[in-house]
């Protein structure tokens, strides 16, 4: 089996489900970004154990919308379990009160935050000492080019310079990456990716590009019924026991 | 070491916790009730894996606040993860929107419900057959006597035929039981026990009633501060790396 022949839900049908989700499936998004980031957290930790040599510092890319909540609620579970030291980049803020609680939660627990696409930089090229792993939490399904500032700036730098920082780990998608299509020439070069609820069409083409690329299945909340509308029981069936997430392999 | 020497939240001090939590701590119910609920069917998983040799049939007792929200949210866990078969009996609801959702969660997952305590009764004393693990979700910390209907005709049931029904699992404390004190003349007979965030006072007459007595701790989500602040701090230190769990032995 190629290690791409998962299916998949297009950047239409994964926001269709979502949708279902909150509405006839009386899920609260509070609850489904738990989940989700609880996942991604999970995924790390089996991908990424803290290491006794090092800080285990995780830079937290966070964009505007739910793919940045997930990244909050993973920080604060890496955090939490200790091992690691999560550090934010959170640049554009909206005014919604969940996120602003996600960051409250972070704060009392002592996570500092970068100001800057400069101190981003300044960080992530200290060698060996700087970041030991970076959460892309950047954009998701919903992501429509074109990027704009600070995120442009910000994954090109990523991208020019990915021999020499630390690993990535896209939640949902790549950023930058079209959700259907795959890549554009801006392209964060993620080394492992954590597709939620099922891989959308630009993780085959992410786990195609290198033997190396690391895939996770996460966000394990669907019933029978809705996995079955959207032709995705096969991925629902690939968790085991009590898991919360899955590798691919 | 006793196994009763862990430290311990009195009714006040985790009501005050709880409500910390969700003031300045900026959590939501639907979160910690996730989290809560997740870590109790983790529990449950742990100690009573499904078997193959049985329909694995749980009845989730569930009473009128959040100890029974979160026995709804552990029971769509473990109806999600495949190989448990939860049946509920919620005979006391509220309007709050947030359990009519987690009671639509199951619904979608073809969880049924038994309508009485005289259902409940028939299925739980059918041998080898009915019932193969009770989730007691009655009460929790907030609890004060006496009981009511039909709670009172319930636990009395349980309580006199324990040794002919499955194993009881209770959330947080032996419903019944006071908070502080501990057994009453109502005394449902658990045999583990999920204590959440905190083990309350009666947690240590739970486990020094019977060497056989089951105890776990759940609920991880307190930052140091809290866990300092309400000197539980050696109880955080209890969960090792990235579990949601933890079983005193």
């Amino acid at each position: 089996m190629l290690r791409s022949s998962f299916k998949t839900l297009s950047a239409k049908a994964a926001a269709q489900l979502d949708q279902e989700l909150m509405s006839t499936g009386a899920f609260s998004i509070d609850q489904l970004m738990e989940l989700a980031g609880l996942s991604v957290a999970q995924a790390i930790y089996k991908q990424y154990p803290p290491k006794k040599s090092c800080n285990n510092t995780v830079l937290v890319l966070v964009g505007p919308g739910n793919n940045g909540g997930d990244g909050l609620v993973a920080a604060r579970h890496l955090k939490l379990w200790g091992g690691y030291d999560p550090i934010l980049y959170y640049p554009k803020r909206t005014k919604n009160q969940l996120y602003s609680n996600l960051v409250t939660q972070l704060h009392d627990l002592d996570v500092n935050e970068l100001e800057s696409v400069e101190d981003v930089k300044r960080l992530v090229s200290v060698p060996q000492a700087g970041v030991d792993l970076i959460i892309d939490s950047l954009f998701g399904f919903s992501f429509k080019p074109p990027i704009r500032a600070p995120f442009d700036e910000l994954i090109r730098y990523l991208a020019e310079n990915h021999d020499k920082i630390a690993p990535i780990v896209s939640v949902d998608i790549p950023s930058g990456w079209d959700v259907d299509k795959g890549p554009t020439d801006l392209d964060i070069n993620a080394t492992m990716l954590v597709s939620l609820t099922a891989p959308k069409p630009c993780a085959a083409r992410f786990v195609d590009s290198s033997a190396e690329k690391i895939h996770y299945l996460g966000g394990r909340f669907i019933n029978p019924k809705i996995a079955k509308k959207y032709d995705i029981e096969e991925l629902v069936d690939l968790y085991e026991g009590n898991e919360l997430i899955v590798k691919f392999v």
